[in-house]
């Protein structure tokens, strides 16, 4: 079983060139002009559209039991909206609690996951707590394929750990070649100003950013960054929001810390304006945008993913009417990132077709083990393909997605471009912008460690 | 019982002219050209020589419990010493342990002074626990005239107070208008790495600073000066000793943060080949002396202090012959710190003579409610006088000084000026350099918060 | 004669206290509580209000051949305002253009002062063109008293030097231990700019600030500062207007350059939206007040001056009804700059009193080699003071000033506290507010260099 | 004719794979596994070899009169020195004086490499004068396929420009989209301290980096930003040798100026010590070797180029025995460039092989015009190719090398690779490390402007 991919300009973090590609098995095996049909394969024209490396999203929540009730997606809708929205391969926070144990919490994730998700996926391993026990079980994980840990700063007394636990954690994860994520806001602040906020009685969605200012962020970037450089553990900043906080990154790789920056879709595109939605850190007023684009283009930051949450405004958001603390947080967009950073980044000029690439796929996979296999288009690649109509233009609604909330953030916004046909190892999932795949085709990737 | 000082260089912060200046009492009565003898009163003729007000030393232990020992000076010798060296006031730390009521200890450490202190003393109050029973000891001690916090973020498990801790001590600080002097390393850092370069055998004086690099400190200046911005707290970091952590500072000055920097007498003069001595945050590289002179030339470091810790050489340091960790921290200063900043500062052109009396008097005074008792020389000041001769030549040695320990980390080292004289409340306590006065003549100064 | 000032609070850059004062001749002969009358000796109860030394205004213009017009005010009506508003000495630009030697635009200055001045005045000598003679001229005129520069770096063809000048002016400069004061602001880029929004029909005075951005003087202050690292030259950044400057400035201290920064009151209380009245480098928006009032209170900035140019409204400031290039520049302040800091800073609770004393008077004292005749109240100084009344409440109004000028930029602006008596070496020129002084009494001040 | 490269290591500034690579005539027009091999086609066996595009260097001097003498090489001897280095491309700097006209200075610099280079080749148009039939010269140059300008702060009354001149070129490439290259140290500056310099006696080449201290550089580099800032110019700072000058392009790119750096080969590698080589900016002391490096992996550095310049040491550089001013600048490693980087960059672990094409040829290609047709290896790219030999080892000498000087700063050094095989077009140029080629194969590449 073949497929040809003809005449498509394809498009890398490097390149631009067009061309045919064609996919044997799983995997790619030839780019040429003019190549030969052969026999079986399907065909498709590709004329007038970009053809992509399938799109990684390295920050997404699918199965999410938080602040007391669970995520609405499962890896059925999560995926198909993940490939509708050109994301071939996802990883997913594995979020054990403090009492939970990491082998047990994995396996309890995978199998979320396991024969049901239409696209690739693995695990950033999450680490609430730190002991003998805990470290015996995490050089398990590593083995086993899971090449990421996953910290959280904030979010005391649930994810969050403390200062002797991150410094074991970083070392461990030096010691093993694994990158270390990581949640950068400082947990005290945040539960002491909620607290004082909720006591004076401003408890509605608006105090929310009060709560965890640029500078809560930008004080769990440097605590982390100087962690890092006493350890010489590689980290990943994810989900950062503002200018503070990116500085105290860049101020750190001056330094020599082995430091990588993420920013999420929700912070090109939203602004202070649209709190009700809640998610942490918080939304900024509308000037921050201007820098994130920027440190993206200049590649101060490295890449774009969701931090997809999915939870209902109704029911699930409402249980904090009376008290914003008390949100679930997270803004779904594992099915809009591209559209959103296409459309209001390369369409208005502020990245260009190559940093999206890079920013949406490319990076992620060399940062997470995934490289070559996934992230580019080159021969013995896997076959993840996005071929991409810049001439569709549509609107976002929530009626018409496949994530499973009953919102959407970006109701009614014009998209100028979509994902037409996206294939996962050869197998092509998504047509005419629609999922027509196979749920269960999506395989845990197995990562080793790079970051030594 | 009158004293009345002929013909000085009355020098102030802003100030220099000659003049006498009579006390009456314990008070600075009249300051004018020729002004008459009265019968009875002492008359000393500081033709030549300066008059500057009483220095006070913010930051000295005298007595200290510390790492299973104790320091070796009593007020008997700690305030004789001062007052040799022209400090008429100590600003000491009282440090509870974790589990030593506030109350008490602050009783405890006012009796070590009381009746014997030959200066005047007042002390920052340590908190080294926070919960509602220390909250309204901590109410008590400021309305008996402790208006100064002491807060250590290094020192885990001993003085050290966690960020729940950290966050309400600055509050109730706030509150109270009381400022919180702060002790600025990441614990964790420190003890983790102690325990590697230990485990590697690298147990000598020389690993002490790679214990505690100018990361280590820079991160818990960043870190204090969030915690302060939040809660509107001010905050003074102690011990300043390098580029890394001025700037995080200065940083967070410019967002607004009230924040001032201290230094102390060792880092303007030695540097890491006199590591055996152990302080901390420890001595750093000889470059890192221009940058300290540099700051102070341009007041961005507010005072020089001594964080005087007495503990002596051998027997005590020698703790820690096989193991750099278990030697008491601290080099004695607090009878050399104004000729080493007088003969090394001024006399080498790196700071004026306004930037001496200011970094060594008038800011503290200004900063910890002393002013304007003590801090300058006014009519209506406290007559706390130093007539300082700029045309003695001598050197420092251990067998001469008034400090109860065994070594002097200046030994040898020449001085080009020295206190003469030296008034507490216009009684002259040192005359030709020697301790001529009384002990027991010092009172505990009570301060009113002016921090809000 | 004898003036005897009796129980006002003494307010010095460090200190404060009651006190009488006593003056003699021309000269503060005594400070202290309750002083003796002597006979035929003028005494003034100051109980109840500041006694301030004399305030220092460095930077003004009041004999001023600009832009095809000339300045309104002469020394007359100028030292009058001056005195008025506090300000007991002024420091003039004296500007040469390119083409005039500079002995002889001294003395040309000089003579519209000499015998007319009611307060006391100095010049900075302006260096418009650099060559062997205008050398010799420059050497001679230090010699003569006048112990500091002015360069402009704007204003190209007209003031404006190049860097070849820029360079030997700062080298002859440091030689003669002179400090260099700089109007700091790229000339060519000002140039064009205004030629090009003139080109497209932007002519109004709202394009004025567009035309001089603040990276335009944050290069010429980066500019200059380098050029006085290479030199060893000591430097003074007058009217500094935004935070990007000041940081340019702050940089460069810390790599050792000694460089001071002015600024104006213009800039502490206006902002874009009086754009009309058109100064450079221009008004700022709303929230660069906080940044300066923030730099003034950490002592970033050093001195607040005016740039005072008296140019009237009508007839004069509409030359540029047209094109705003055609505007001359400036907006007088010297009558209202104490009453202003003093309101709307002080009382605002954005600087202390000492803050205030210390930027409007002392520092310039201090820097420009006044002190200790000037610039603060101690023996033997001049009798230079301002009994300041804070119970005044009053409104700036034009038609009440002395400055010869159309209009206040202040309008109806509230005033909480007014210089109530001013005296100039011990003759009371102000009283109740007004002017009852002599013309004529105000001294041409000579200075020694100071900055080696 | 056509090329068949089997089995190489195919590594791009994205991508790594195993692959063959089909050239027919100049192109690329296959790339894949097993690919068939065509009657007539050449075969080489790249097994165990990289496959990089070819490399570019985007600043060198090839025909260079300057300092009173002319560089040494000739496109013969130039080209053949760059294609056994693995450099297929050359972007010299075409320089006219102050009084040449640029369209004959284009032409007499064409007519050097045409007909004789061996290699690919274009210009950066120098600008060294500006007025309106300079401009209209520019305009028809741009027209003719030079996409960028050269300008130069430094090296006053030569090839340097003045404030408006660099308005007027800066405002001219903007309209045109075309980017501005710049040699970025203040003329004056170096001009003043050469001088004095000499005259004090310190004539040895120990003091050249005395008289362009980095802080020279950095304020050429904070100069230029600005004017880029003001005019919407993109901006290329060319062989930027220091941390103050990378900083202040860093922060100009924060605030959204289009500006990449270039650093180039010797400060990579050499430093202080190798001062008596002199080239401008100077070499710097050896800790500055890590900033570059840490730059380059961050990708904050954009290029690796050499600024080759050959003048002999003999005859030439001895001008300047008596007078480091007199020496020819320029230290030659057109040969030597991609062998110090890969040797002593990616084996010393401080790159990667994807920073090295990236810095070394792709960021080149894309900045100035030439992707993609040079810079990657795509379908449809040029045929420029280096097959490299990661296991060869040698060492580098004069005596061996193509470059007509007579001496190596690198003499004797070791290598750990070099390329084996070299293409221009599809013509292999370079076999076994021998330049085996024909002159006049290289072309005048014609570029258009992007940076609009």
């Amino acid at each position: 079983m073949s497929l040809l991919i003809k005449n498509g300009r394809i498009t890398t973090a490097a390149d631009q060139y067009v061309a045919d590609i064609l996919c044997e098995g799983e995997t790619i095996t030839a780019i040429g002009r003019d190549l030969a049909v052969s026999a079986g394969a399907e065909v498709i024209d590709a004329t007038g559209k970009y053809v992509f490396p399938g799109f990684i999203d390295p920050h997404v929540h699918i199965y999410l039991p938080f602040m007391g009730t669970f995520s609405k997606d499962t890896y059925d809708s999560g995926s198909r909206a993940a490939l509708v929205g050109g994301t071939t391969t996802l990883i997913e926070m594995c979020c054990p609690s403090r009492t939970q144990e990491p082998l047990a919490t994995l396996d309890l994730w995978i199998s979320q996951a396991e024969g049901i998700s239409a696209c690739d996926y693995t695990f950033h391993m999450g680490v609430a707590r730190y002991d003998a026990d805990v470290e015996q079980q995490l050089r398990k994980i590593v083995a086993r394929g899971i090449a990421s840990f996953k910290v959280f700063l904030a979010y005391k007394g649930a994810f969050g750990i403390d200062d002797n636990e991150l410094y074991k954690t970083l070392r461990l994860a030096k010691e093993l070649g694994v990158i270390v994520t990581a949640h950068c806001e400082n947990a005290e602040l945040v539960a002491e100003m909620q607290q004082k906020l909720i006591a004076e009685g401003k408890t509605g969605t608006e105090w929310h950013e009060k709560s965890r200012p640029v500078q809560v962020e930008a004080e769990g970037v440097h605590h982390l960054c100087t962690f890092a450089e006493m350890t010489g553990a590689h980290v990943y900043i994810v989900h950062t929001s503002n200018e503070q906080a990116i500085e105290a990154a860049v101020a750190a790789r001056k330094q020599g810390v082995r430091v990588w920056i993420e920013t999420v879709a929700p912070y090109l595109v939203l602004d202070a304006s649209y709190a009700k939605y809640v998610m942490s850190p918080p939304l900024r007023p509308l000037p921050n945008q201007d820098v994130i684009w920027n440190a993206l283009d200049s590649r101060v930051i490295s890449t774009i993913a969701t931090d997809h949450a999915p939870f209902d405004f109704k029911g699930q958001k409402e249980m904090g009417r009376e008290d914003f603390t008390k949100i679930p947080n997270g803004i779904p967009s594992v099915e809009d990132r591209i559209n959103l950073a296409y459309t209001y980044g390369v369409k208005r000029g502020r990245i260009d077709l190559h940093t999206l690439v890079d920013a949406c796929s490319t990076q992620a996979a060399k940062l997470f083990g995934l490289f070559p296999k996934k992230g580019t288009i080159a021969l013995g690649s896997d076959a993840d393909l996005v071929i991409y109509d810049p001439e569709y233009r549509g609107k976002i609604s929530q009626k018409a997605q496949q994530m499973n909330v009953d919102y959407s953030a970006f109701e009614g916004w014009p998209i100028e471009g979509r994902p037409d046909v996206v294939s996962v190892r050869g197998k092509v999932q998504v047509r005419g912008g629609k999922f027509v795949g196979q749920l269960g085709h999506g395989q845990l990737l197995v990562r080793k460690p790079t970051h030594f």
